[in-house]
This record gives C-alpha cells, sequence and structure tokens, in this order.
C-alpha cells in the first residue's frame, strides 16, 4: 500500500506541471478509449454483478450498460471543456515595502477518494482531479472491483501512451483494511473525500488523520411557513421529496406552521405514494386524506429516510421551526416557503446549512445546477469547501512573494 | 465539559447575529477592561510565574507586563477598526431558470484553540473570533492557567455587561482529557486549530474527529542559486534566521549551489552566532572562515531548530534543490535567491508550500505583514486556508438560493 502513496506522492509535481490543453487533449482519449473498449469493461462489470443479487438495491447503480458509458464518456468531455480551475490570481498586492504578494489557485496534490459500489465514480473523480492537476488514490467498493479495475487499467494505459505518469490515476484494493491505510497517509496524500452512506462517514471521521471532507449526509428540512403559497408550496414539497428520493438533497421533513395545518392534505395531494410519519397535529390533520399515514417518534425527525417517507412537524413559530432545523438538520439544505420578505430574510441568516433555500426545492443542491461544471461531492462541513463541490473546490493556493531582498525590521 | 460545548454551541447563533458595530463596541470595551484591571491580571499571571523556573525558555513568553497589557489592548482595538470579514458576496449569479444563487461569507461557528504557554493568545483568539461572528472554545496550558481564567473571566463580566451571551468565550480545564474531549466535540465544534509545537500537532492529527487545521511546523529552506546576488543573499539569509529564531518562519536549511560555494563565507558572515551544520562540500569551504561549524548529520535536515543553528545543503542543480525541498521541507515557507528570471519561475511553480519567495526572506510569512490585519495561525495544509490566516481565513460560506416556486427536471 506505502508503494501506491509513494507513487502518488510523486506523481503529482509531474501531473501539477502539465498545460491544462494537455490534460483535456487526454480526458478526450480516456474518454475514445472508454468507448472503443466499451465491450471489455462491459465484461468486466458482468464479473461484478455476477457476485450479486439482482435484488439488492444497489444492483442497478453497479450496472454499466451502453448508454451509461456514454454518458460517461460524456461527462468526461464536458470536464475537459470547463475552464482550468488552476492559476487563478486570487489576491493580488504590493506592500508598502515594495513586496509583490499574489495568491493563486494550484492542485491540492493528491485526492483520495473512497466510495461505494458506483463505478462511474471512478471515471468521474479521475476526471474531475485530473482536470485540476491532482493525482487521485481511489478506493472503490469491493461490489464493483473488476469494473474499477477495468477503468482504471484503461486510464493508466491511455496516460502511458499520452507519456504522462500513470501514477496520476491509483487504485486501492477493496476492504477495510486500505481505507484505514488511506485515512492514515500523512504527508503522502493532502484530501481524503469519502462518498458514501452515514457508516462511512463515521468511520472515516473516527480514523482519519489527513485532512477529509465530510460529504453527503442530508437531513433535509422544509418549512412551510404562515405566509407560505400553497401553489409554490405544493411544487417545491413535491419536487424536494419525490424528484429522486435516493439522493442526499431529498427532503426528509417537512415543517408547517399550525396556521397552515388547514392546507397539508393539499400541500401534500401530490405525493400519495409517500408514507407520512406525523407528529400529533399533523395527523390529526391528515388523518384521512393521505393515503399513507403513520404517527411520527422521536427517531421519525433527523433521520435521512432515501425512500418515499417524510416526517411531518407542527411548529407555532418560525423560532420553533429553526430550532428543530438547528437539532435536526445536518447541514446540508434548508428550505423555506414563504411570502414574508422578513421571514425569508430572518430563515437564511439564521439557517446554518450549506444550502439555504428560500421559495425554492432542495433538489437543486448539485454542483451541475448551481452552474460549477461538474461535481465530486456535496460537503456538509465548513473547512474547505462547503455544499456542491467542482473543480475550484479541489483546487488550494499558495502565496507567492517576489522582492529585492528586502528584510523585516 | 460537555455543558461548555453545549453552551458554546448555543451561543454561536447569537454571536452570529450581533452586528459589526456591536462586536466592534463590545472589544473595545474588553480593551478597557483589561486596561482598568491590569493589577489583577498581573497578579495572575504572577501566580503562574511562580510555579516555572525563571530558567525556563517558557518564562518569558508566559510573563506579563504593564507593556504586554498595553500592546494586548491595542491589537484588540487593532481587530476592532478591520473591516468585518462576514457577508462578504463571493460568488452572485442568476441560473437560466430564474434562480438567484450568491456565496456569502458567513461566521464558522465555535472555534477550538489549543495552545501553550502563552496569555496574550487568550485575548488575541477571542477579538479574532468575536470579530469574525464566532464563538472559541479555548484550551489553554497549564502553565497559564490562572492568567487565561482571570483573562475570560474578565471578557465574560464584559459580554454579560454589554448584553452578549457570556459564552461566546469558553476555557477548557487544563489537561490533555480536556484537549481529547474538544477534538471528539462532532456536532458542537465545527474546527480546531492547535498552536504550538510537533508533539502537539501530531497529537491532534491522531485523535481529532472535528475539522482541524494543522499551523506553525516550519522547516523551512532557502536555496541560493547559481545566479543569486551575493548582497541580496545575505540580507536574505540574515533576515530569514536571525530575525527571531523562535518563530516558525526562521530558516533551517540553506541550499547553496555547488559553483557558489566560493561565496558561501561571505553570504553567512553576517550571523557568526549561528552555528552551522554543514554537509562535506560546504563544510569545506567554510572551514576556518566561520566561528561555529559542525558536520551535518541526516538528522541535520528536516529538523526544525528554533534556535541559532542552521543546516546547510550543497546541490549541483536547481531540480537537487526541488528534490531536497519535497523531501524535508513543511510546505510553510520556501525561498530562492536568483537573478535567473526562468529559474524564479520554475522554483514557484514547483515547490509545493505555502508560502513560495523569490528574492525575500521567509521572516515576512505572517498575517500582519501580508496586509490580513491579525493572524490566528499560520496553515501548513492545503484544506481551508494555507498559510497566513486572518479573519477571512476564519470564516466559512454558505449557499443562499432565492426561487418563486421553480422545479428541478
Amino acid at each position: 500500500m506505502k508503494a501506491i502513496f509513494e507513487a502518488a506522492s510523486r506523481a503529482a509535481g509531474l501531473v501539477a506541471a502539465l498545460s491544462d490543453e494537455k490534460r483535456n487533449a487526454v480526458l478526450r482519449k480516456v474518454a475514445d478509449a472508454l468507448l472503443g473498449a466499451s465491450d471489455a469493461l462491459l465484461a468486466a462489470n458482468a464479473a461484478d454483478l455476477a457476485r450479486m443479487s439482482p435484488e439488492s438495491p444497489l444492483y442497478d447503480r453497479l450496472k454499466l450498460d451502453g448508454k451509461r458509458l456514454e454518458g460517461i464518456a460524456a461527462d468526461m468531455r464536458n470536464v475537459a471543456s470547463l475552464p482550468s480551475p488552476l492559476g487563478r490570481t486570487l489576491l493580488e498586492r504590493t506592500l508598502p515595502n515594495g513586496l509583490k504578494l499574489r495568491k493563486i489557485s494550484v492542485p491540492f496534490g493528491v485526492i483520495g477518494i473512497i466510495y461505494e459500489a458506483r463505478p462511474n465514480v471512478t471515471w468521474d473523480v479521475f476526471s474531475l482531479c485530473f482536470k485540476s492537476g491532482s493525482v487521485c488514490v481511489l478506493k472503490g467498493g469491493s461490489d464493483a472491483a473488476d469494473s474499477n479495475a477495468a477503468a482504471v487499467a484503461l486510464i493508466r494505459r491511455v496516460l502511458r501512451e499520452e507519456g504522462v505518469c500513470e501514477d496520476a490515476v491509483n487504485l486501492l484494493p477493496p476492504g477495510r483494511e486500505a481505507t484505514k491505510a488511506l485515512l492514515e497517509a500523512t504527508g503522502y496524500v493532502d484530501l481524503v473525500i469519502p462518498r458514501g452512506g452515514r457508516a462511512l462517514i463515521d468511520f472515516v471521521r473516527d480514523n482519519a488523520k489527513v485532512p477529509c471532507i465530510e460529504t453527503g449526509a442530508g437531513v433535509v428540512n422544509t418549512y412551510f411557513d404562515a405566509s407560505g403559497d400553497l401553489e409554490k408550496g405544493r411544487r417545491i414539497v413535491t419536487n424536494a421529496k419525490t424528484r429522486r428520493v435516493s439522493v442526499c438533497n431529498a427532503l426528509d421533513c417537512l415543517i408547517v406552521h399550525a396556521s397552515r395545518l388547514g392546507d397539508l392534505p393539499a400541500l401534500l395531494s401530490e405525493m400519495p405514494q409517500v408514507t407520512l410519519y406525523a407528529d400529533e397535529r399533523a395527523y390529526t390533520a391528515l388523518k384521512g386524506r393521505h393515503a399513507k399515514l403513520e404517527k411520527a417518534t422521536e427517531a421519525s425527525f433527523g433521520t435521512e429516510f432515501m425512500d418515499y417517507k417524510m416526517a411531518v412537524k407542527t411548529v407555532d413559530s418560525l423560532d420553533e421551526a429553526l430550532a428543530h432545523i438547528a437539532r435536526y438538520g445536518s447541514g446540508h439544505s434548508e428550505a423555506i416557503v414563504t411570502e414574508s420578505l422578513e421571514n425569508a430574510r430572518r430563515f437564511q441568516l439564521a439557517v446554518d446549512a450549506a444550502c439555504v433555500y428560500v421559495n425554492a426545492p432542495t433538489s437543486f443542491t448539485d454542483g451541475a445546477q448551481f452552474g460549477l461544471g461538474a461535481e465530486i461531492g456535496i460537503s456538509t462541513q465548513k473547512l474547505g469547501a462547503r455544499g456542491p463541490m467542482g473543480l475550484e473546490e479541489i483546487t488550494t493556493y499558495k502565496w507567492l512573494i517576489e522582492g529585492e531582498g528586502q528584510t523585516r525590521p
């Protein structure tokens, strides 16, 4: 394992020194090679699929087909077409003593990514890291071991053909041991990003010695205010809950002002397939008016359902809604539906989350939607990036100082 | 301990909501109160000093006097006079669907600081955290226990008088147990910054579950290139090594191009008090020409001396100098003395450090010198801040999204 970290660390300087043109050309070659090798890639994927029950909820995520490979290649070409995040002048000043100071965006160096059974992530992560001048060390799930090995072998072959150090991409063996080694690779790895469920995030937090960005876990609330517009609210809540239930920006808890309980059945009328876990007052308001209704328990709040399930909480004030969000939210995405400008402002100020919405659904929390071009994850911490992370969010900076022999008194 | 973290967490929203004017007024009141209570503060400091041998190298750091208290008060007033780092619009765009997107700087929340026997840090950290809208949880060294307790009691008294939640500043008891609790306070503490020596940094890295920024440890190199100007070089090397030997930006290793070994005695002529640990070729060049000369061992390189000691390494090329820096540097500050524009550019590109100097001494690595107004530490990692951290570097951001009921397809 150490040999892989050393190779990645050595490669970092070489990858950082490539031109953006060269990086883009390599990404396009990889996209071509991927489509040219689709039979081999699908065969490797078939070997992974053969080890998994088709009944597993992970089966669909794991499965590749020609269309998905085309999507992966198109995404890679899109990344190649984005402006380089490197070499941006973030600040420039000349000090009174004549020293010239510049703060310039530069590659992170070596980025480790820990992810689960999604073979497309292998390609996405490579393209985002490579475009931003960093080397990636991939730790995929064992479910996708053959798919990942085939992908990385193909990428490394193209890198060799293009005269680029093949250690720009590295694959660790499956298993927790490799994850642990990656998390302890101080001096070799500059950043680790876990992409996965709660258990993975917790494992990373407990074991990491290298800097990490926590991503993904989203306990998402939307507050329907006393002044909320019913029609907007119905669209927003329906979109946030049902567009895709398995993503981190999906709605988990609707908070409703007590004065609007009468509108609750209409607000939720377009999601009969969603099981509601309603608190006492909301249960009473919804009884006989919603197909799937259950009583909330304490566990209903603060749960990321990832399913057609949603909690409903009744409050008597905006302050109570804010307190609920502070207690149960995960700092990912929170929304208010209101026609009160004052309440909108108070909500935006008070909610401590990466993305705070007014009259829009949390389903927009996404790097591409935000215009970042692509996304490597959604950070739920405050250090480094917060919210959707695109290319700029996986760069760092350095200070360049030029003088003529000035000294500090 | 948990009660302190809970109190800090509750206070975060209240402190974040204060106006900049209120924050500045409070800081000025604290500065006034500090000077008004100088007898009591000095008495508490005397109790700390009584427990330490005056021979200890920490004694001078620990000691307060009237002049130092005035300096602390002046620094606090200076922080109050700086522009607020909060509410800056970092990005603003309207998406094609009409959603309005803004990325705004906001307080971090709860920041933990672990530091050693410097009572002035207590005041500095409070003023920087408070000015940037965050709550601080202080974990000072046991050497300064009385000084810190007196400082925090005074600050909390002023906060109460000013109608601000006194939990804006919190002091943990001395001892490793409190440090560990702070490092594990997930959900309460948003960021921990250790300020101290290697042992503290390593302990933090090994035990932290909350996001951390490593600071301070600086193994600093300066490369005197084949084309380096002797006069500039002498000034730069002398300033970097001898201005203050106990700070993290102090020079630890001079790397010299073999073709300039003849100039080595002149280059180092203004630091006769510095013991040199010279490699074979440099030793030969310096023999009889420098008062304090010893042969380098492998341990001489990669050492942060914090003393009138410096290693000297001979190389045959810029590439060899870069390799030495990559191997032994700590990513803090690195410098080149050269008259070659090409070598200056290559050095700036290739060196992976927070601050990369051309023809200037590393002694400039400092928040105030960089025009950041103040400094809470110097980051040697790449996530979050890198290099000197001022007020902006201890803020985070959030995305504010406003719509009219748009939904995501």
